[in-house]
């Protein structure tokens, strides 16, 4: 029988990174496309005892429906940690536990956006975020986004040019494609514009621990003492992001409905990977292992840095994160890193072309995502020797032009 | 800040269900009320040594991304299991890994459905499936349900007086909240219908394996040659529901928009629910315990009609289920369940008014549902005993008036 798609729906093109993802996942290849963390890093062992004895003991709380809202003891354990390290949680304020922070970024647009309302977007950002944006019939308009984080007059000026501007959607923090971070001075310059034109943010943060130097950035959502903020966080980078585990934290009126929102998208998130969250913050030091989680990916940074800087032609642009997973590449001389990603093939290494963070996924686009988290030191030097005469003799080529 | 919730999102209203299951929660109460299994019958043990093996032993699989369609091998055993069970599987399907089966039913309604485009339900119909579809901004129409199934005459009068409907949604075996079971005759001939109008069916049946005689109805996917039926299975009442663990089976391009929209909802579903799901049907036999759970409901189904049958009035309407976990039961006398459930309440038993399964929430119903699968024998008969002289006194009531 045929059928119509939804004018929502119809919105997602299906995206070459797909196909970037099925050579990933060759044995062979060596991938700086994907966002997954060491597996090295996982706490499986202790995971292991926690889930044997919670379902030896607790059947009814492992396996019985919860409620939709999360396991309340997990909540009130994020509640404290957010309060005392982030200083995020005001008494209108409510948190409610998502299936990963994916979830928290659907649902909110679900409940503020309507179709042909505008989400504001980094350019790059976030392709999940952005695809979820566009399920909704979002109309997405970009900002770009500078070492020091979005370029806010250029904000100032889409806002003065659109209108039902519903959502500004910003990592603020390591930001994902780039890796920069967004200084303090235009996070609370941003609150303001967002603040003086009723429009909310979408903070979402799942790679704030991750800082290198173990000095965090206040987060927006620090600052906020007039709702403005949703923040989402995740135990993606900081635990495991086969749980599926995050939260949503804003004005208690917005998750509320957020959690009405839950409730018809999947009952509730599974309990067996919020008690093992809970169960390990109560049991062993996540402190401990983020600690552990920041050296590793420091050292992983700059072993990938190092090698860009022997074998890449010195024209090449690249972010050098203070945490987080991805470096922002840029080859510029009108170069399509999406043509380019097939010759990276071809010697067994993929990347992410930059159109796929960009609201026009159609024009070309000379930069490019890598991924530092996944691969051990070894793979990520024979990775950057491999693409190195891939990038060199595009701008050789290119210049000759 | 001040904010408007999305238009979709403000068909959904704060239901009175959210009251009543406040008090179900209250440990005093005998709860007649939610739709939980018997946790007396959750393999917690087995499903216990499966966590800790899976953990100490396979930490990569377990705890890093998977992908979006689900663990390969647990779609693959699925698959199977509806090829020798229900002979359902065409060469155009394909089958999804869903995070429960209401994410089913909410991402179908996502790809199909367009604001304002019709939905046909079943009157009475399932309210996390009716929400899901206001949460679209669905057009909802209601085609009574009659012991044998939905009133088809009603259906094709439905079908001629609207446009736009993009889906029929229909519980046809041990219906949520009835209790009654399609006939096969039914089936097919609302498989026709659907076919003639171009309107895809979405066939819910998370119940179907619960038949207390051993004796299945064929799904009216198992008839289907044309792909026009979409199919949402649940591992919730035949494993656990709190591992929120569900598919979706149907035309494979239609699959395909879903797995996109799962994408952007919540990436996969978590890895330890698939990864006990698929060890225990690997390595124990779950027909076995599909096998008890009958025996114990169809108990405790008698259980609750007997007691039904000795305490109510002789005038009260209800169902005989041969499967599933619900008795549907009419006061009828124009008395309204609803307002009748406050003085259950304090008698300390929460039923769930029939208002909640309606289209229009807000007309006075003078039908419940009753759930027999939570509660033991005891209370059973103990929330029937209290709950009798509640219904025969507003009876008796409205007689005399």
């Amino acid at each position: 029988m045929e059928f119509v798609v939804s004018n929502r729906m119809s919105k997602i093109k299906g995206s070459a990174i797909r196909e970037i993802f099925k050579y990933a996942a060759d044995p062979n290849v060596i991938s700086l496309a994907g966002g997954n963390p060491d597996p090295a890093l996982f706490p499986n062992k202790e995971l292991s005892v926690i889930a044997k004895n919670i379902l030896e003991k607790e059947p009814v709380l492992a396996l019985q429906y919860g409620i939709t809202e999360g396991y309340m003891p997990l909540r009130e354990t994020i509640k404290k940690r957010l309060k005392s390290i982030e200083n995020i949680g005001n008494d209108y304020d409510e948190l409610v536990v998502m299936s990963g922070g994916q979830q928290g970024i659907e649902l909110t647009c679900k409940n503020l956006v309507n179709e042909g309302d505008t989400v504001i977007v980094e350019l790059p950002s976030f392709i999940g975020a952005t695809n979820a944006f566009r399920s909704y019939g979002a109309n997405l308009v970009g900002v770009p986004v500078l070492e020091d984080g979005m370029d806010l007059d250029y904000l100032e000026k889409v806002i003065k040019e659109n209108k039902n501007i519903k959502l500004i959607y910003t990592i603020p923090t390591f930001q994902n494609p780039m890796g920069v971070t967004m200084s303090i001075e235009k996070r609370k310059k941003l609150l303001k514009i967002a603040e003086e034109n009723n429009i909310h943010i979408l903070e979402d943060n799942p790679y704030g621990e991750l800082c290198f130097n173990g000095e965090k950035t206040p987060t927006i959502k620090s600052f906020d003492k007039t709702g403005t903020v949703i923040y989402a966080g995740s135990f993606s980078k900081i635990l495991a992001p086969g749980l599926r585990l995050g939260f949503l934290i804003g004005d208690k009126n917005i998750i509320s409905k957020v959690t009405v929102a839950k409730q018809v998208s999947d009952v509730h998130t599974p309990m067996l990977p919020q008690l093992l969250a809970y169960e390990y913050m109560k049991n062993y030091s996540i402190d401990d292992l983020i600690k552990k989680m920041r050296e590793t990916y420091k050292h992983k940074c700059q072993t990938m840095i190092n090698a860009m800087e022997e074998y890449f032609d010195s024209s090449v642009y690249y972010t050098r994160p203070n945490g987080g997973l991805f470096i922002w590449c840029d080859l510029k001389h009108g170069i399509d890193s999406l043509a380019l990603s097939k010759k990276a093939i071809e010697k067994k290494v993929v990347y992410v072309p930059g159109n796929t963070f960009m609201v026009d996924m159609d024009a070309p686009c000379s930069a490019l995502r890598l991924n530092y988290s996944t691969m051990d030191d070894e793979h990520i030097v024979e990775g950057i020797k491999c693409l190195a005469p891939v990038f060199n003799e595009a701008i050789k080529e290119a210049e000759n032009n």
